[in-house]
């Protein structure tokens, strides 16, 4: 899927949010674990109740690495359930030496055809630019993540005055386009993403773990959406977990639903889509 | 293994070397294609191979994940394999938000019982954190990569004069002790090994890629060994792919041999061991 599909996507159903399929054995309502696939069950029916209200699904690959090769085939037949209209995100956070990341990138590209990738930056531009290969391919690279542990390195100031982050986003635009590069940026304070968004106009961002209420997706928006939106928000936990029961994929829809109402005021008040 | 325990299968074997299994079905002999599982047939034959001259093995999951389910079923297979008395290395460069870490670790270090694993710092302490967690298992921290990459973030110098590999050996020695942190130091100038080896001076360092040829393993071992050696070196293709015939055993154990008697040349002179 490429930048004006995406775009095109997100004006048809109204909606920036991407769901994360954090599928967790411990978590999904108990009667699933009945089926032979507990795993693919649970993303099939989250995916069947939450396709009108999402353009994009994140599979966490931890979730299904840890679960050994009978995770990867869960992994697989939810990808090839997600409808093709919908953008997929393989949050795998790779990267290495160039021959290597060839590999994960055939890995996620070609054996598992998702759209798109996360990786970690840390290694430089030749663990990256495999990735970058694929045609109609992403990758979305790490910038500024949400979780404590960003402020351990990310936040460094270089002799050029440049936080860590800063340095990514500039340097690593010399390697893709706004077409085939994405960042996650996961900061919620006001002057901090409009000072990403100046730094990368074009790109989309993958905007981490924001709950629809308590204004910080309405914040994330004024301040991060470009033309095109520019913006794909993750919601993982509070949709798919909505419910730990048999109402969970009514709950899961509900849930999904609340959050594209708002993204459609938003989308409304800010672009007048 | 411990730490005590890895160094005294280094004076052992008179050895530090580590052999990268980067197993490739477009490397491996021909014959073996026939089997039913080529990659693990490989493997077995490699380990049986080169076991009496490496200290430990380190399996490139991007070549496993390459092959989906089944490359995941040949890890597991090999990793089973090893001898007891051999340390492994997941080489995953995984990292992520803590919950999703410690399902990584879950993965290597539960599920395929790995001795250690490689981890990128990009996410900071609460993506490292949940892999120490696992008593008795190793994180081995990406410092300084040896890759044309690693100039891009890893040399950036911050305003307290100290680069980005240098904030990370130190700000990770919080977060773990040696015994259960490693760093991955890709580095072959002699002045900074020396550096790097005074900002950790009791930790072992995993060491990429280094030829048995053309002096670099001698400068390495020289600036960078401590008092228990401190060393894992790393060699890879030159010798799982020493051949790609059907002598590949026996010219990849001689290959191993040579790295061996040169590891115990540079033990005896530097340790006296």
């Amino acid at each position: 899927m490429n930048r004006q599909q995406l775009f095109e996507q997100i004006r048809k159903k109204s909606s920036y949010l991407c769901v994360g399929l954090d599928t967790d054995l411990k978590k999904i309502p108990r009667h699933l674990l009945a089926e032979k696939d507990p795993v693919f069950e649970f993303n099939r029916q989250i995916i069947d109740a939450t396709h009108d209200f999402a353009v994009a699904y994140k599979p966490n690959i931890a979730f299904y690495e840890a679960l050994g090769p009978k995770g990867w085939e869960s992994l697989q037949k939810t990808l090839e359930y997600i409808p093709q209209d919908v953008f997929t995100i393989a949050d795998a956070k790779r990267g290495d030496i160039g021959n290597t990341s060839s590999l994960y990138a055939q890995a996620f590209f070609s054996e598992m055809n998702f759209d798109s990738i996360t990786v970690a930056p840390y290694m430089g531009e030749d663990s990256v630019k495999p990735f970058l290969e694929f045609a109609g391919k992403w990758v979305i690279l790490l910038a500024h993540t949400s979780n404590t542990g960003a402020n351990d390195f990310q936040l460094i100031e270089s002799a050029s005055g440049r936080k860590l982050y800063e340095e990514v986003l500039l340097r690593s635009q010399q390697w893709g386009s706004p077409d085939q590069l994405m960042y996650v940026v996961g900061a919620t304070q006001a002057d901090k993403i409009q000072g990403i968004r100046a730094l990368a106009p074009d790109h989309f961002f993958l905007v981490p773990g924001i709950g629809a209420q308590g204004g910080d997706l309405e914040m994330t928006s004024r301040h991060g959406m470009n033309k095109q939106c520019g913006l794909l928000v993750n919601s993982s936990r509070a949709i798919i977990y909505a419910s730990g029961d048999k109402d969970f994929t009514t709950r899961a829809r509900t849930e999904a639903q609340q959050v594209q109402q708002e993204m459609h005021r938003l989308l409304e008040s800010i672009l007048g889509e």
